[in-house]
């Protein structure tokens, strides 16, 4: 059993969802969103997010942390704020001690609905179901119990195929 | 008289510098040059810029962080890439309580070299010259010590312009 905070950074809006579980077991433990006014001044922002996500992990105690890789972005003014966000997110979990794994919107689109073109909604979706979460959840969230589930598995299938060799 | 540090911050490298003054007089405190292999995991390289910046403010104690605005980058990957870096060394300042102060490149030339569309290297003998540094700099330690020295001349001009108000 290993215990995973996914996290789906940006400035204004930072998803996060721990899931623990072993690939066929998936249970979830939290999630939310880290909602930061734009009004706010940038070194604040950063910091609510370091703190609010260094909370989370003090917590709820996971031993990973999972991010979505990024490729791109609708520009390069987006991307140095994404890329802002993302280095604090990154930080709070190094910080703690955690190994934080990295996995491609396609990687995780194919673990969680099945296949890699699956529309946001369908992630969303699917990742209420296999977490048995009653309410409907904010995308962020959504996305970041995704990215969690999608480490669980993809960790685990490693595991499975690593037991011949030791045996 | 205050004390800044300015940083200029990279994935690879990272440079800070500390100055003091109150534009008339600057002194030079402290410089260096952060320098990450680049085959070292993200999470670590962005974990030994934050940690180095955060010993630099405790050593030498400043109450200012400046650095500089970026508005664009080479392309979409490099803005990530620097985001991410810039993103903890502001959390690195916001964190140990300093005020953070961003200034153009076009402002930051102007108050150092005097006119805003200076060289790089111009403004870099300006630097070394102001704060009679013999030693010639590194690039990345020139352009923070260029960000600490325009913050505290901006600073000190805006305390002068305060004056007759208070009296």
């Amino acid at each position: 059993m290993i215990r995973t905070i996914g996290v789906d950074p940006g400035s204004r809006y930072t998803g996060f969802g721990i899931v623990e579980g072993d690939g066929s077991h998936l249970k979830h433990i939290h999630h939310g969103t880290v909602k930061i006014a734009s009004s706010r001044p940038l070194p604040e922002r950063l910091e609510i997010i370091f703190e609010q996500l260094k909370d989370s992990i003090g917590a709820y105690g996971p031993q990973f942390m999972a991010i979505e890789e990024v490729f791109f972005a609708k520009n390069v003014k987006s991307a140095l704020t994404l890329g802002q966000a993302r280095g604090v997110a990154i930080l709070a979990g190094v910080g703690s001690g955690l190994s934080i794994h990295e996995y491609s919107a396609l990687r995780i689109k194919q673990s969680v609905a099945g296949y890699g073109r699956a529309a946001k909604e369908q992630v969303a979706g699917m990742v209420q179901r296999l977490l048995r979460i009653d309410k409907e959840l904010e995308p962020d969230a959504a996305d970041a119990l995704a990215v969690a589930v999608c480490h669980i598995s993809t960790w685990s299938s490693n595991l499975r195929w690593k037991v011949p060799q030791r045996q």
